[in-house]
């Protein structure tokens, strides 16, 4: 038989434990962490990696703001799923709706996040956080939907299939250009980019 | 009762002037971001924010050119699922089987992408993308299986766990390597990939 | 009908040709991947890119040890579901138990790998690292809890709000500081990293 339930009582005690050690190493790393930085000869070293840390930052930031508000849809969906589970403990069809829809958007959410980050690398971010935004917006309104009466149909298991396929191309193009780049010197990414951010407006049509 | 059905129509007539303003400040910002591109004073600055875009490009063209291939292929067993759904409206044996073997793919899809990458940045994109695309053959074939005769079992909940190990060694042997060339500051990289790319040819092995 | 194994049967045939030509491919491009990096004159340009991706990795490693440990994680669970799925060939409440804690843990899987990333990319990989562990501790136990007793009630769907709350506010932070430097060119990011590695502890407490 399986004894989950003893072996999680038996790692609570050890967890004290753990926990206490792993403060002590936690401060004392981070002891040795700051003082190199505090002291002046690695100064220069410092700011460069602040620098290029910045740089990084510079890049991804708009793809970061579009993953936090998904990361906060995706809370609210399981808070849904939660609350609808606490209040009927036997599995109503509300619950199996719930649950359901949150399944679909969670199945399709890894399929989302790759594409639209391989897109934002290889092309330019703007556009495809803006494609990103989109994608949430339809999201909400599948889930909503998904939710609706009972009488009406579900709106079936795909969603955002133009958005995911538009970032699709914007991979492709981006990867397209750095070969032509390399293997023929011509380098079009400015007129790609901006082709790129006037057709990102077209996903705006219903 | 819950009213997902009306908050819907609310945010649909809400949308329409949401798109428009969401268009006008897209059309706005669009301006402002391409002003600064087409003077001359920040040509340089431009160029070399586009040669640090394209270095970032060929570190990784080939794990998105893998990733692109494993959302297709998302998107081929996400449209199996839907076509069965809306055949069969009742819950055939059939439409589980589908559901069941693409909930098995969705899961271990994650853990995937995250070991390939890793992977690809920790020590060279070639092998790591060879292994992914190995390991999308398998998961077709795993697909294949599932769904064949009903008469046979099916191949279990796990699959392509060697190539998953395979990726998963390719981190370690990256860390690593970098550890070494910080603390002892020997760098056997160069030796470390050639070995790799030798052994990803034995992923080929039935 | 849907002969996916007949398909699947013709794939194997048509697969060891394909693998026998992908090994002459995949040889021949590491030939000619060799080549220039053994050539004395790209050695410079070879020296270059291996200190780039040592740079990568440098601000990277930690996050992907913390993947690679939740990737092993996620093996022990899925090793758990299979087990349960050859033992009891019907569903029982066992398979049923592990079956749904882990597609709970799987749901939130791309949810926490992203916050974490973003997190560690935005800000500074050790405190988000740090809490990446805490967060794997925690859904061990979630595992454990939730396979326990039958009696006892499950511990709901959600976990570890708390870390991924505290990465989330990494991120933020991470993002406003850099628009602070951006349009207002102070840099608080040396205070926001000490502050963000003193806060990180308190996510030990229990």
């Amino acid at each position: 038989m399986w004894d989950g339930g003893e072996i999680g009582t038996i790692r609570d005690i050890i967890e004290g434990k753990i926990r206490f050690f792993a403060l002590c190493i936690c401060l004392q790393v981070r002891t040795h962490a700051l003082t190199p930085s505090a002291s002046a000869s690695s100064c220069s070293y410092s700011s460069q990696a602040t620098m290029d840390s910045n740089k990084v930052v510079e890049n991804i930031y708009l793809l970061v703001v579009v993953t936090l508000i998904s990361v906060v849809q995706n809370a609210f969906f399981a808070q849904k799923v939660e609350r609808e589970c606490k209040n009927h403990q036997t599995h109503t069809a509300a619950f199996e709706r719930v649950s359901c829809t949150n399944r679909n958007c969670m199945d399709a959410y890894p399929t989302f996040l790759a594409v639209m980050w391989c897109a934002g690398l290889c092309l330019s971010q703007a556009p495809a956080a803006f494609a990103g935004i989109i994608y949430l917006m339809v999201r909400q309104k599948y889930f909503a939907g998904y939710l609706g009466q009972t009488s009406q149909s579900t709106p079936g298991y795909l969603f955002g299939k133009r958005i995911i396929f538009f970032l699709f191309l914007m991979c492709i193009v981006g990867i397209f250009n750095y070969l032509l780049l390399r293997y023929y010197g011509s380098d079009y990414k400015e007129y790609v980019q901006t082709i790129t951010g006037a057709a990102s407006a077209l996903l705006l049509l219903p």
